[in-house]
């Protein structure tokens, strides 16, 4: 099978509604809404670095687009497209029918329609752009956290480490707990009606991608400002929570892969129902720094540091 | 060096007008014109197959994001930004210095600021997505060409490929000539003025990625419709023109990687001056096909095909 018969058997559909041009001329076409802003986020994930080779194929076209559709969540977008780069070893009918029928999954129930993309023969590399719209200042950056602003967290943290743990040895899990663990590393939901449920109410928010240390760090950083991160808040399954102290903390603070969002909020914000569980972690405090503390206020030297992508 | 300070000392700049928020936050964000079209192209780039190991890395970032504006040049688009996602085996500062002096250079030339984007360690790939607009109904698409219309091209073709053909040793040339072929190669550039000038004027348009054979046959395809070329007609180089029949041949018509624009217009058509050179190389028919003619109108028995990423 060829590049062209490839692209139409697997990634070409009929354009939908919003899109002038679809796959198959050098440039899709989209129409904005008009007076939106235009958001865009690019992920690049590469074997052995970012996924095993032994995940199921329909799990990692799922969460190719997963992990960009949550950048958009933790804008407030709402999503319009994306265009897929594909560099494949070899064509395997096999493994991109599974790929793709994860991907569409995720792009019908998000209302992501593919727009676009590349294949190519090279070392497996799955580049996804996603693109979504906000109302204009409504976007949902990093730099906005205010003293005094309370630190919120979607969902659970941690399982997504944890079962990678088990695949690394250094933690055994039973079958059921595994496959809980399993899921949340390679089927993580965007949190797309949370983030567009928190525009105007949120003053800053950030992805849960390279663990909690290292995003709300970047809050703290755009933002100009410190905090206060209570360690035995942050939602965490049974799971993980019949680990050792040593591994939840690991798993929690620098984890990573959890694309649950992180927010700030007024205290008294009303928050939204979006379905998801919303915990309060922390405290945006005027001094730089994070500072990591138990449920008794005391300081936790908890030696970790963010995920790297150069120095892990 | 991290992957923070890796995008902050190479890839990150203050933002420009129309983007509210560039690199740095979970996504960026733009100010579309009001009432335009919202364009978009991804293209990935892998070592070995895309490019030879021995490049220039300045070269190499001209061309990652030369090889993506020709695609909104193609459809006639304004450019309005790029992410660039990144795979690296290491951290090698003087590449990285060298790839983002060409980068620029050629963002800074067409107004398109990179935006946003990724880097992570793997084997290399440059995967750019490029954003544009065109105003509603302006963009040229492969499917307008219709029955009289002429083929033009415009620039000179085969160059690229003549100096691959270098490389693999099959055709040998002189220090300046093979200096020439290998700048058609490496520094290709984008026709966005003349893109943007064919709008309202071109019936169809597709830039030259895989060679004319394959490009011209997207058209035929799209518009269902079929053509005569006359191969005598292509322009091309001194260096090209002295080279056997055969060679020249299959430079025009398969060599791909010249990055000019295929576009039809009506016989008659005022077509714009824009510094770059169009020549007329055929005319559309109706009974579908491509029919490769030499000047006298003799048909050209070529044997040749398109460059197939997953068949060459």
């Amino acid at each position: 099978m060829g590049e062209f018969d490839l692209i139409r058997r697997y990634f070409q559909r009929p354009a939908t509604a919003g899109v002038d041009v679809g796959v198959g001329d050098d440039c899709a076409v989209l129409v904005p809404t008009p007076g939106a802003r235009w958001l865009v986020s690019s992920d690049m994930l590469v074997e052995g670095r970012h996924f095993l080779s032994t995940v199921d194929p329909a799990r990692l076209g799922h969460k190719a687009l997963a992990v960009n559709l949550s950048d958009l969540a933790a804008c407030g977008a709402t999503p319009r497209g994306f265009t897929l780069a594909l560099a494949l070893p070899r064509v395997d009918e096999a493994w991109l029918a599974s790929f793709a029928r994860g991907l569409w999954a995720l792009a019908d129930a998000s209302a992501c329609p593919l727009i676009g993309g590349d294949t190519t023969q090279g070392p497996l590399n799955i580049c996804i752009t996603v693109f979504g719209e906000a109302p204009p200042g409504q976007a949902l950056l990093r730099s906005g956290a205010r003293v005094g602003d309370e630190i919120w967290v979607s969902g659970r943290l941690g399982d997504a480490r944890l079962a990678l743990e088990v695949f690394r040895g250094t933690v055994a899990l039973d079958g059921a707990a595994f496959d809980g663990a399993r899921v949340a590393m390679e089927c993580p939901m965007p949190r797309l009606a949370l983030g567009q449920a928190l525009r105007g109410i949120a003053t800053a928010a950030v992805d849960v991608s390279d663990g909690v240390l290292g995003d709300l760090g970047h809050i703290l950083e755009a933002s100009r400002v410190g905090a206060r991160l209570d360690v035995d808040a942050l939602p965490r399954s049974a799971v993980l929570a019949a680990q050792p102290a040593v591994v939840q903390r690991e798993c929690l603070l620098a984890g990573g892969d959890d694309y649950e969002i992180i927010f700030t909020a007024p205290v008294g914000a009303r928050l939204p129902d979006t379905g998801v569980a919303l915990t309060r972690i922390g405290v945006i405090e005027a001094h730089p720094g994070l500072r990591v503390v138990d449920a008794h206020g005391a300081a936790v030297d908890h030696g970790l540091r963010s995920f790297d992508h150069f120095k892990s």
